[in-house]
């Protein structure tokens, strides 16, 4: 150790906090913070624009670790370089419970993490999301305002993991030259060798998606800097592939599969001090290395000063403010309940897809940051506006994504949009492929992202594409996701009613399960209340006594006021129930909820889907009309024929159990 | 049209007969089948093995028509060529009600079908699975028994989802030379041209991977079939990108996203007959042209004689019908009862992960057909044995897959080995990750293959990885998939009962939920009997009156029982009921169930998941111990305490309900 701290001891501070942290912990990832040490302290110290005072900065450049069990490359990082929620305490109790510093890095624990990772292939696709946020940011506001990069590390895992390709293939259509990924070039993954399951050029398949790549040793700092020069030069999104020995520094461990996921153990982070020369005790950094580290980490406050300078001296500062801050416009709301109001008075037989379209219209022009697209299913979704123009490589000023037959990729992209700020993405596809894309939606989950999934063709009532087309237990998986909000509108007020309290929800997911058939309109009587964001009201009350409750959603609530008017002929009262959202309803005072759900009257329930679930709303007493197991192809109506999803079926349970 | 049948009247006759089908149909894809019409009229009339009168001869060629939406350019074929289950009845019918001919191709349905496609990127992953297990079937018996080629028809949606990138990088990896994919390359996507969203080289990306890459003119059958041979040729997994045009023939629309997804409409269609010659009636075959088509059909009949021939001489005939046919092999049963029986005897406290490596012990020597493998977590999911040697691409006679971080790729994969033949696929990653491989899992169902998923490390047990490596909604979602036995045993006694059930289990999946932390062996009065099988029985019954039944799985059922003894403590008689298989025991006697669940008792049930959709067997008086949101990372003893997940919870639930 020099008075002066070199590279070396730069990198050995993460190495040690990696090391003694996990080992204190008794779990954990050394591999991967030793190996990528030197990697990680080029970026920080020589080019990553941050500022450690003022983490959020809008234009800062972005830093995912794809590889997310390499956590404690991350709280090494936002340690040394002076983040203030990661004192020494946090790293020593690494994994502990009420600490920050979870076993992946979290969004929202520590101001470090710009999105949450560990499932591998979100990451690197959430960067995406960062880069093309960047791109179009820029292109509204001009670079004076946005104008950074995004910067990733990878590992084995996560190009292995298939969303991965969908990341690249996006990334390079779209030309995002600002987006940089470090591959952790390891060759070693948790079975073993590599080449145990892979053969692939990485290089080469990132070249076929019009990437720049290059490589570099990984434990050189120079050759890194270097190579890390050049992609930013490159413009194309760059790959460089350090390569890296995992658990750098190990005597015996290193270069092995068995240093990637348990603490090293006693003797060979004995072994470790000696081999790199670090004799200090665990969680001790020498005062010259500690200070080197604080002072990358202040390293970006001039350059925050002066585009806060710049944004200050920006007309559209306001605007930019608002959007990156998640508040909505002025005027929005208005333009809600003008739509209900039309749609009660005019009372159109939409599907719900068009009805869709239709508050899309409404709501887009309105609301300039929501940004749409597709996985490739627009005409059928119905999500392109008049005011959404495409976005192209070359235009960026867009508000249209085509995702491409991405599904997933699409999602975990959505991610980046909603985290980076200043965007309120929506993205279609049909209801089954939310099962392609369920990894990612759980991500926004999680994250508390207001990311809002249109999943059309929602039910049996898609028709002749059939069962591998007609989700069945998609819907359930959805309500069973902690933090989502699973609408599924009956008619076009309910849509809006569905998007308006999806815009509100600002710590959430949303997701619209909708229509591919005609429904009529049911809500005719106008009211500027979100009736929706209750989850569920009485939509007819009984005639005369209720006896008999019925619960629907979507498509089946036409379907459920058949069967109360079947139900009327035999003088028997039932209601019937809209309960567009399972989540807002039990929200609901008790006494609501109870009123609602008519205690002591006979329930059933009626969703053309699978009736997992059901019988929280139903009880042991009531009954579910519902599919029992896969579809079929047919047209709609002889599948609901086929399958008893008939309001002669509803009213037959409900009399059978009175 | 002349007397001989010409490529072109064959082509045309798939063309007419998809156009005419669907236009009755009044939905279907035309596009794909009017623009591969050339390509597949080479493929099944100069190269497919096959015998039209024996569909399912284990040695045919494999054909897997990826992109499923194309399904009447199957069943044109298999009218054609004489499958005996798509007589003109069926063509005329298609998409309809008691049909075979359903919207996408389905596996069973029609013998064509060598599986179900219709979501894209699985049939090609599928037939890496099939090409995989011509491999090994070929280690173990010879290329005179098993020497066949898996042919694919995959159009840009399957190239653009992620699960085609872990498809090929496997098979390129293996090296599966005999597997050729036929790229629809018409650059026409459903948003329209293909550039509005990809711009890979798609060549590139396949060469990436080590496959042979070559180009042709999809509508040019001589270049088609040079293609073809020199694929066969190559000693590589093959693309062949058939340069076509969508909808092919139709006047105005070809070339366009038009024709891909919708009828052609009868003007358009009339402009089809003219500009292609073709004056029959719907559904009219000219009788020179069936007649070739009919030859083609039964071409391979010499080929499937000599083959038969060659088995009958083959000393290891029966053994390989038995495999290829499903049935089980003497002994295994005793295998199982053997180890439960010592289990019960010495009572291990083992994880259920590590019981689930010991039952895999004690099978796999038995059932040489069971293939083991997993998603790159091989010394986490321990689903390795002593006997199962690792699958290399130089040595196919072993049975372990390293399938890489590729889960959905794994479950698509082995959803190809059993639908081969002669192969019992289980594969393991974290339960968690089951949220990734879901769409494929969701195929094992549907197709009812005998294909085992080993997902460990299943609650918040898992501990300090945290929230994104927790399982909250995925128990839920793999109970609401139709035709899924979800297994969450208790013990060693428990985890083997699973097995059993699992390999049982002829008509569908099964999923093994296993604990990451050590559990108590409960089951300690040995039985032959399967218990577990029954899906949920009396574990321990209550002291003296039974007032409550606590209903628990897997890593909850000894908390179940500390909970009995808190209970018994205060006077109150609790019983505790192992539940490992909801599925299972929902096929029950009604009078078991309710002497199972106690009726008329108050119900609490505990599983450290969430708690979605325990509702069905606790009823609304009932209470459910579990998680309401997100995990979090800690020691899994501290998580248990932090969730409120504890005996005492479960205790004090009933005690408020009595």
């Amino acid at each position: 150790m020099t008075a002066k701290a070199t590279h070396a001891d730069m990198a050995n501070a993460i190495r040690f906090l990696s090391m003694d942290a996990i080992e204190k912990a008794k779990s954990g990832h050394p591999g991967m913070p030793m190996g990528m040490a030197d990697v990680a302290t080029v970026l920080f110290t020589r080019f990553m624009k941050f500022d450690a005072k003022a983490p959020k900065w809008a234009d800062r450049d972005r830093f995912v670790l794809s590889a997310g069990h390499g956590s404690m490359l991350l709280y090494a990082l936002g340690y040394l370089t002076g983040f203030e929620d990661l004192d020494i305490e946090q790293i020593r109790n690494f994994r502990q419970m009420g600490y920050r510093t979870a076993g992946h890095p979290e969004f929202g624990h520590v101001a470090i993490a710009d999105t949450t990772t560990g499932p591998l292939g979100q990451g690197i696709t959430n960067a995406v999301g960062f880069a093309l946020a960047e791109k179009m940011l820029a292109a509204r506001h001009g670079k004076d305002i946005i104008d950074h990069y995004t910067y990733v590390i990878a590992g084995d895992g996560c190009l292995m993991e298939g969303i991965s390709q969908e990341a690249i293939s996006m990334a390079g259509h779209w030309g995002l030259e600002k987006l940089i990924v470090l591959w952790d070039d390891n060759s070693i993954c948790i079975d073993g060798d590599t080449s145990l399951s892979t053969s692939d050029d990485q290089l080469a398949r990132f070249q076929a998606s019009n990437w720049d790549v290059s490589r570099c040793d990984g434990h050189d700092p120079e050759a890194i800097a270097k190579a890390i020069e050049a992609a930013r030069a490159s413009g194309r999104p760059s790959l460089i592939a350090c390569k890296t020995v995992i658990g750098y520094g190990a005597p015996t461990k290193a270069g092995t599969e068995k240093v990637h996921g348990a603490p090293l153990g006693a003797e060979e982070l004995a072994g470790a001090r000696d081999k790199l020369n670090w004799p200090h005790a665990p969680f001790e950094i020498p005062a010259p290395v500690l200070e080197a580290w604080r002072a990358a980490g202040s390293r970006g406050g001039a350059e925050h000063a002066a585009w806060a300078g710049r944004l200050a001296a920006y007309p559209g500062k306001a605007e930019f403010e608002r959007a990156n801050g998640g508040t909505l416009p002025q005027g929005w709301r208005e333009a809600v309940h003008a739509f209900k109001k039309k749609a009660s008075a005019e009372q159109p037989k939409w599907a719900t897809r068009k009805a869709s379209q239709e508050a899309l219209e409404a709501l887009t022009p309105a609301i300039p940051e929501m940004i749409g697209g597709s996985a490739d299913l627009t005409h059928s979704n119905l999500t392109h506006t008049k005011v959404t123009k495409s976005i192209t490589p070359s235009d960026f000023s867009g508000r249209y994504i085509h995702y491409g037959v991405r599904e997933h990729g699409m999602a975990a992209v959505m991610n980046g949009l909603a985290l980076h700020g200043g965007f309120i993405p929506y993205g279609g596809t049909f209801l089954i492929f939310a099962n392609y894309l369920w990894p990612a939606l759980r991500m926004s989950a999680m994250m508390e992202q207001r990311v809002i999934y249109v999943l059309t063709h929602d039910s049996i009532g898609l028709g002749e594409d059939g069962p591998t087309h007609q989700p069945i237990e998609t819907i359930a998986a959805l309500r069973a996701t902690p933090n989502v909000l699973v609408f599924r509108p009956c008619d076009p007020v309910e849509t809006m009613e569905a998007y308006e309290a999806a815009l509100d929800n600002i710590t959430g997911p949303s997701v619209l399960a909708l229509s591919r058939q005609n429904l009529p309109t049911l809500r005719v009587d106008h009211t500027n209340e979100n009736m929706s964001a209750r989850g569920a009201y009485v939509l007819a009350e009984a005639e005369g006594k209720r006896l008999v409750t019925i619960l629907a959603t979507g498509s089946e609530v036409s379907l459920a006021l058949d069967a109360r008017k079947l139900l009327a002929e035999k003088g028997i009262g039932a209601a019937v129930v809209s309960m567009p959202c399972w989540e807002l309803f039990e929200r609901q005072p008790k006494e609501y909820r109870a009123t609602v759900l008519g205690e002591g009257t006979v329930r059933v329930a009626v969703e053309a889907l699978g009736t997992f679930g059901w019988e929280r709303w139903v009880g042991e007493a009531g009954a579910i009309v519902g599919m029992k197991g896969f579809g079929a192809s047919a047209p709609a109506e002889k599948l609901y024929e086929h399958f008893g999803i008939t309001a002669k079926a509803v009213a037959d349970a409900a009399q059978a159990r009175l």
